[in-house]
């Protein structure tokens, strides 16, 4: 009898907001393997914010997902079957296998899969402080904010998988971290689990009066690095606080993916006080990996760096799961389990 | 009889727009030469957009101006008198004398008065194409936006004293040039006698979407290195159309300086198009003036760097003629001339 895989499928583009009905549960017979093609059964998937750039049909930096296939992601998961003779059955592999419970996989094609150590790290980390997230935190934060001892950097989404992980590489660098989250719980993680010297809640700061003092508060000298995840009021806030010459990294802006465009209401400030401001993908940034892989496995293994997940159960959770990180509903890094 | 000097005094600060009244005419004495001292006959003073945000008293790249004191500005003059032995009578020299017919210098404070050779290159020149505005392009240009050849640059205010030479720099790179400037007639000085491939007249374009439809005509390839002088709607309308890893050099707003904020409309793009945009200030590269003067003064000498004057007669005109080119009434570097 044939095997089947059950997939997500991207069958409509949003109108405005993303919608549960922009995907769909399909099932689909698994293909046999053939030869150097290895069969990985997903652990794991990624939820990633960029996904949701990719839904849409315009202009973005990525090829848009394509309708009625299954959606694009990250994912980590085992070896079940191999004809490729660098992988075995039992190898804990990551790949960009997609909302699927199975993946077969072309096993020669550069970056395709990698095999990890799951003795030391747990899977998950993978897709996490150890996965993507983790090194596009690492490249914005050195390549773009380069920090300094003794600076202060901020960064919004403090309590994600790239936001805590970006406040807790600039702590190890000697620097003052100021982080934005919504929500007392996710600050007070932040302040207290992560390390950081502050954290403002900008849902109880909703004027920009209000935040603009508490960022004032938060940091005293300035800021001189900025690594930006959202976009909106928060970055508006922070540029009237950066410090001459400052670097802001543009990594995510979530408030603006679903729909409207929001403005930036200074960019005077950047002539004023002579920033930098750059825009960056970390997949472009390729040389970087090893090096920021072998830090952040690093600080994983030893304790140094923590992380959380929200954990949706069963792939057919993935939609909302993912429309909820959207929104924000997350708490560290967004996974959907599957086995 | 102790000889007078006419000088123009910021008397106060603007409340929104500058106005004529903000400045006032004064007469003062000139004093006698202390040893180390030079006196300097001004021959022309330059008006420059960045004077108008030294006027606020508010947080800038630059002290603000005092009040009650001579308005600061870039001079070119001759010496009359000298009690240092770097100077004699007859020197042509350039400095930062201000808004008044003599200045008395001490000549031994770094950059305070500066030679240059009057035979090859007219000495109005020295504050404009081969001095501060063409320094600030050769710098925006060549470290910012690093044309290569067959890239397209665009820059806005095309016709005045940066722009001009902007343009003319980034052709003699090999690059495809695209200007802004208000009025059929700069754009067709831009086009006929500068050079450009193209110039737009933003007053035609009223809409962004018939500016953006001419830029598409004028960039065909897109934009991947824009001079900011600007602001405003003109630097939206670049971003929609910049390629992928484009560079943005800010150096004026000029629409901004007058009081309300301009906001950017689309900040996202630095993400999507991972574009580098960076503010700068001219005086914090010094490094860079030699080189930057060394080519300037060639092109001058040699005719193939041209530009264009607007010339105030008398003192008294200044601060006219000042506000008149914060709205843009000139035609290339606005200046006055006193001899």
């Amino acid at each position: 009898m044939t095997r089947m895989n059950r997939q997500i499928h991207l069958v409509s583009r949003p109108d405005g907001e993303a919608r549960a009905d922009n995907f769909r549960l399909v099932e689909a017979p698994l293909p046999e393997l053939a030869d150097g093609q290895v069969r990985v059964r997903h652990h794991y998937l990624s939820l990633d914010p960029y996904m949701r750039g990719r839904m849409d049909a315009g202009r973005s930096y990525a090829q848009p997902q394509p309708l009625d296939a299954v959606m694009i992601g990250g994912t980590v998961g085992v070896v079940e079957d191999s004809r490729h003779p660098g992988f075995a059955a039992g190898d804990a592999v990551v790949g960009i296998g997609g909302w699927q419970e199975f993946a077969t996989v072309d096993a020669a094609q550069p970056g395709a899969l990698r095999k990890v150590d799951a003795s030391r790290i747990p899977l998950s980390a993978y897709l996490g402080a150890v996965g993507m997230p983790g090194v596009t935190a690492w490249v914005g934060l050195t390549r773009i904010c380069q920090p300094k001892e003794g600076e202060t950097v901020a960064v919004s989404a403090a309590s994600g998988a790239v936001g805590s992980a970006v406040g807790q590489l600039a702590k190890a660098r000697g620097c003052r971290v100021v982080g934005f989250a919504g929500g007392a719980d996710k600050c007070a993680y932040v302040r207290e689990e992560l390390g950081f010297d502050a954290c403002l809640d900008y849902k109880a700061l909703p004027d920009a009066k209000a935040l603009g003092a508490a960022l004032a508060e938060a940091a005293p000298k300035g800021i001189d690095g900025y690594f930006e995840n959202v976009g909106g009021r928060i970055l508006d806030a922070v540029m009237l606080r950066m410090n001459d010459f400052g670097r802001i990294a543009m990594c995510g802006m979530i408030a603006g993916y679903d729909g409207e465009p929001i403005p930036m209401a200074y960019p005077a400030l950047i002539l004023r006080s002579r920033l930098t401001v750059r825009g960056f993908i970390v997949s472009e940034h390729l040389a970087d990996w090893p090096a920021a892989l072998a830090e952040l496995g690093q600080r994983v293994a030893d304790g140094s760096l923590r992380y959380r997940e929200t954990v949706a159960e069963g792939l057919e959770q993935a939609p909302e799961a993912f429309l909820g990180l959207l929104k924000g509903r997350n708490f560290g890094k967004q996974l959907v389990k599957l086995v």
